[in-house]
């Protein structure tokens, strides 16, 4: 079997360095060009790359999608800052180019993509349910935006499911002590010398308790699911958002 | 709308009183009947039950079923003793009642039904995962069925995704120190006083780890899952062996 | 060896009843008395308690310790609502029977009062330092006082060991994410359906964490520790207020 | 306050590499000679040191010690090979110089000496108390030593409390589901990718858990109490086995 012909924009980053060394490791990848800041995208094109996994700055990320769209060749996208426009855009791009696959994904952490859909899925059958995100305290905002995502994900859920408010008697309170409040899920943020990211998910209901909890202890956790977006979106054209939508979750 | 009618057997032990009593608490049912050993069927009839909840003994269970069926009763059942057989019989007899509906579940509880669900479901993307289970001293075997089975299921997702044995250096080890190897799936069982039923499912892949865990802290939590069962089990004709199958998962 | 004669005033209410059962089934203890509202206390003195266990009300529990200090009958304290006049008034009493012991102990769970003691011998060997509770949804008040209570221990042992603030980078926070702060302290309130009383606290310091957790799960949690404060306060005149001081931690 | 001076031997190692910057950072101390294989140790007098950090191997550290004890130099021995003959012959060296101090620990940890010393305070309020630990697939023993060594003082506390057996009716189970037997004491060990080291005790009595949790996430977890044992040696002449010894835990 021929393998993968890979490339990576933004290799000289942490994450991209991190995934060329993945796709390196990979037996059914080859890295066919890693392009920093001032590389020509032309040697994407030369070099036969059939997916380029992008890894830049909000400020690059759409030109270089075009060239690859216009290239036919499928994108792995971890580059922040997507607003409707952007997303509008690029699907008309897409459609220009109908055998072409992009995969946006805000995080590709399977372990982050399972716990969200996890709990969702099993919120509407608890009563109550919370969100706990641990990190390092060097985290300037708080909740994280995994937990925040997270907490209306299960909002929805519950909303569909006709659940109404959570049960809480609490009358007298310290300020902050019940959490912030996403969309009535409360959520709470500790930060922690020693820890990197972790979030937990506690649902409970008439006696007993289920608890979906991810700690992620190296930004290595996210090659994994890198690479099985470049596997899939392959053979998926248009734009996907989401890992989990490449997850075999039925 | 009127209220669903239903009837509960065994409804002088443990779990059966408590569905008595969740019965009586639902607003969209009504408990038309509660027998016990020596009380006659037929007022099951009698009481025009929609619903029997079956919670008496494996020697009971069958005849029970029997006239259940020949009824047009739906059931739903949490005695145990299942065989091949049996649910062989059970097929046939429903083949003579084809509106009539039975759901048979080894574990009513959501949460433990969830955990078994998630962690079949995540651990093809996982290279490691083992299951512990955590229980009261009084506890005659280990593990636990429900540790067992869950073990099962993740062998398969794994065997399923291609997946072969898991990492371990482990050269020296004391005895017993690695737990029991179910189908490659090591099983660690706990017993400890303060405990009632608690079971953990470890997954750990590149630089993340994602843990499933569910707690039962008292046995009522199988009423929701007996609930929803009698809810659901009115418009499932035939026989349903899970209760995973009943929850909208999709 | 003779047993150890020990009464209980408040025997009607819920612990009360638990401690009647616990003394009767202690192997060296003999319950010689058991009140309730409207018994006379003279009992106890004809009944030749040593020890008697005082379950009752603020309202009660004066006028009680008053009779057993004068009758030397050694007293363990659960009842709440303790003021410094009050304790001043108790010292008085003793120090008028020198031989006589009172225990006061806001909290008979060992595995609770072991906690913050824990948690504070700890804090004062780790930067970052945060507690979270979670309750069943009927709790009217956030956090718990044993969660305040064990903040402030480790506020405290933290100034004594010379640490400043805790390391926190959070600039942009959804209210209340960051939990009520207690001391300096950041203490989280969780209420979920199925959970009786838990608190963990969680250590950080560099490349690693320490947590110590505290799971209550039935109010006769309170039995062993309601039996060892008998046992030793025979043994210890005057005044001691926490079960921590009756424990061998040396 | 003129800063502590400070060596290291086998600073080339990788914990050793990390004491170099651990000492370079602490605001209270001057690395005065860091010294690989093959460095002369007369390098240590003539900077010197106060202290050395010695991190080296069995085959080094005993002539490493003689040389420091000679000079007056203190000692901070991380070296593993510890028999009773070589702390026979050490005891006998700290004789003939009796302001010298060397401390022996087989865990500069501080979170992995309080899970042990806490853990053995806590059992004998306990009546069920089992390890277990859990790290990276790569290790080649189960249990670890820290585990092994922590079931032994759980053990010896157990013992001295008068308790007996732990309560367990395990009538029929699979091998190796019950752990590993240490003194009495079950002890489970995990392999997962993804994890470092991890270890957690688990306490139960009526009504109640204690849990203690330690996780290690990176080896510089290592520093804090190498500094904490080179400032504490200093004042403590003789020998020092543990770092528990040089904690404040009163």
């Amino acid at each position: 079997m021929s393998k993968l012909r890979v490339a990576v924009l933004g290799a000289r980053g942490r994450i991209g360095a991190e995934a060329v060394k993945a796709i390196e490791a990979a037996e059914d990848m080859e890295l066919v060009a890693a392009l920093g800041r001032g590389d020509k995208l032309e040697t994407l094109a030369e070099a036969g790359a059939q997916v380029a996994v992008e890894l830049t700055t909000p400020a690059s990320v759409m030109g270089n999608l075009d060239f690859l769209i216009r290239h036919g060749i499928h994108g792995v996208v971890g580059t922040t800052g997507w607003t409707e426009d952007r997303l509008a855009q690029l699907t008309t791009w897409l459609a220009g180019s109908p055998r072409t696959g992009v995969l946006i994904a805000p995080n590709f952490s399977i372990g982050a993509v399972l716990t969200m859909r996890f709990a969702a899925q099993a919120a509407r059958y608890f009563e109550s349910v919370e969100v706990v995100e641990l990190h390092h305290p060097n985290k300037v905002d708080a909740p994280s935006g995994t937990a925040t995502r997270t907490a209306q994900l299960i909002a929805a859920a519950r909303a569909e499911a006709g659940l109404g408010a959570q049960p809480d008697a609490t009358a007298t309170a310290l300020d902050g002590a019940r959490g912030a409040d996403v969309d009535g899920v409360p959520v709470h943020a500790i930060r922690l010398r020693g820890l990197l990211a972790h979030q937990e998910v506690l649902l409970g209901g008439e006696g007993e308790t289920l608890t979906i909890r991810h700690d992620s202890l190296h930004h290595s956790s996210f090659m994994p699911g890198i690479l099985l977006g470049a596997r899939r979106v392959t053979q998926t054209p248009g734009l996907t958002f989401g890992l989990e939508h490449f997850l075999d979750l039925g």
